[in-house]
């Protein structure tokens, strides 16, 4: 792996079996060598999936089948995830490599093929060979075990400069659940090299249309709400698998009270996942926090919070350790939500900067200055017109970035 | 100035007058030594303005007010533009400096307030002195004569590595015409310095509605194709005057077939002065043209061409000299835009890169990375879904955009 990122977390958690989940991992010959690069993942019977994937208009054949196995019911008993080929744009040779190792994951563990997930990682438009990845798959399938988690994790990486899971415990009407998670990715930093992948298991027994509820929620406060470029892959997926092996009583509906601490446990995960992926985007040196509040609504909300984070002009002034409020000002205008100069009033480090349409009486910028040098930055803005808030995580955008991808040779 | 942009044109034209406008430029004290950075532009009666502003929701007070006087009717007899405090984000004081100056130009030039447009660009959030800009106003007032067209566009720049101007002249129904253009500006590379102003002046007789209409479409096709950084500014403003001095008659119309050459004239200098601004886009090393073609609607084609043009890891992969048509591919997905794998096809320096959702057979990378090596990039798209094309210009982005805008301290 590449230097580890400056922001990533001092300490990673030990990581607990889930019942109902067994993993193995191996090198596949295809680009790396002397690392794992291919990711199985079994199901037991029962087992239901949910799933968030881009919106791109060119997404990946893998994404394509991905999609259609959830529309087909959700049932899941296999995830094969491969890095090093994201087999994107690589017209009708790439449905062909993914029919080929449906056929391999579906014999090797006797299921269906709609019941094989399947995601691809790396450069963009080079084929993959056809039976490449499913041949690894027919192997792999004999030696799956319940450990292993840090391994996936570790298998699924491509430019990241440190491997990415967490783990979360719930309760689900007096019954103990555990969710584990795994992520690659560093925001779509390069659609050869960095899509984000996701996958989060829990032994819950929670049925799929519900399934897909919590998530997509979960995803549309956390994973949704990073940028680390604007830039958007042809094959970011995140899915989740409940083996149902934890016996809970199946919910009456996703807002059944008895999921309330399932789901705060969920979003958590998707949120710490998220963030190692903001962590490790490329060249970043400080992790940005931007809250938005009094918007007309939610989305008007994170819409000004991405227009933030996504402004190249506010993330070189954090890079460059400048409490450039202006910038912020700027962003705010430009991101197409409603926005009254008077009323808008801007925090950084917790100090208030502007209020009533200039910068409050007596703004002493040195508290300021002082918070811009730490790795943490924390920017607060009220629009002052309504109830909506929303909370965005960014990074700086550094030399760095420019270094790593205006020097990469495609 | 600056280090002179090193894609700055070659050679810039000689300018010659425009009947109906006097120019005089002085320094204000305000911010720079040494240079002039306050413009008055004088208009003949009977001068008819047209107007295009930025969209930002907080957008300055100087903007606010040239949108008035445009809702007015649209009647000019001055222009003043500062250099150096944007006058935007400063409240309640920024309104009074705005009514200070429209006084002093009205009494200086007997006139009425709302045939008085002005512009300011520079910091934000500096309280501009309330009497700064206006006593320079009064004082320009006696100093006005026919040339200094040159001195004009350098008392509006601000970091601009070189002053840009252009002059083209235009028949309407036998009678020749000329138009002289200005603008400052590299984008919206940073709020506090660099918003895009730009002015033309005509002395075409042509009705104030009319002249509304032509300047929409020309700024639609070529200052809104423009893009460095993908940020708006608080302050955007592209002026047209046509003084009606040169006699033509008046035309029917928008659409009089007698304007088809000032049309052409009109776009062309639009072209030509947006061209100038990405030309001295900060840390830009390459100028590159991305022609869409083949969309459900010119809208359409413009959302994609942006995409790719805004898009950071496009950017990067055009300053490394990385023919990287994957990250096209990527852009192409994300701008929203319908588009569909099989029928996408790209081309870059004129070399057909894919069709029919994968690389062509036998594709030579050699005279495409050659290509790179320019400094004048060419990038061709066809989604192959309708008739809809669009044109929009870009720079590529470095480590001296980071350098700039990172080390800059406001």
């Amino acid at each position: 792996m590449l230097k580890k990122s400056p922001l990533a977390p001092a300490a990673m958690p030990a990581m607990p079996p889930v019942r109902g989940v067994r993993i193995a991992t191996k090198n596949s010959g295809i680009k790396y060598k002397g690392r794992d690069d291919i990711l199985l993942m079994a199901f037991d019977a029962g087992t239901a999936m949910a799933g968030v994937v881009t919106k791109s208009k060119t997404r990946s054949a893998p994404v394509e089948h991905c999609v259609d196995a959830l529309k087909a019911g959700g049932a899941a008993r296999a995830l094969v995830v491969n890095a090093g080929n994201a087999n994107a744009f690589t017209g009708r040779a790439g449905d062909v490599a993914v029919t080929r190792t449906l056929e391999a994951a579906s014999a090797a563990l006797n299921c269906g093929q709609m019941e094989v997930y399947v995601s691809s990682t790396g450069v963009i438009g080079q084929p993959v060979p056809e039976m490449a990845i499913a041949n690894c798959v027919t192997s792999l399938a004999g030696e799956l075990k319940e450990s292993g988690w840090e391994a996936a994790a570790v298998a699924i990486g491509t430019t990241d400069t440190f491997p990415k899971y967490a783990t979360r415990s719930a309760r689900i009407g007096g019954v103990d659940v555990v969710l584990n998670g795994i992520v690659k990715g560093s925001g779509m930093i390069a659609p050869d090299m960095a899509t984000m992948l996701g996958y989060i298991a829990t032994d819950a027994a929670i049925p799929q249309p519900f399934l897909q509820a919590l998530l997509s929620r979960a995803v549309g406060r956390t994973f949704n709400c990073i940028t680390v470029d604007s830039d958007t892959s042809t094959s970011d997926t995140v899915l989740l698998a409940a083996t149902g092996k934890a016996g809970n009583a199946a919910p009456e509906g996703p807002n059944d009270p008895a999921l309330r601490d399932f789901k705060r446990a969920l979003e958590e995960i998707c949120a710490e996942l998220a963030h190692m992926v903001v962590r490790d985007g490329e060249g970043a040196t400080k992790f940005v926090t931007v809250r938005v509040a009094g918007a007309t609504s939610e989305g008007a909300a994170k819409q000004v919070g991405l227009a933030i984070a996504n402004s190249p002009l506010v993330k070189t002034a954090i890079a460059g350790e400048d409490a450039n409020w202006g910038r912020i000002v700027m962003a705010v205008g430009k991101s197409g939500a409603r926005a009254e100069r008077d009323k808008l009033r801007i925090w950084i480090g917790g100090v208030e900067i502007t209020a009533n349409g200039m910068v409050v009486e007596g703004y002493d910028e040195a508290p300021v200055a002082a918070h811009m040098k730490g790795q943490e930055i924390d920017i607060q803005v009220d629009l002052g017109l309504g109830r909506g808030k929303a909370t965005v995580w960014t990074c700086d955008l550094t030399h760095g970035y420019i270094e790593i991808n205006a020097d990469y040779r495609s």
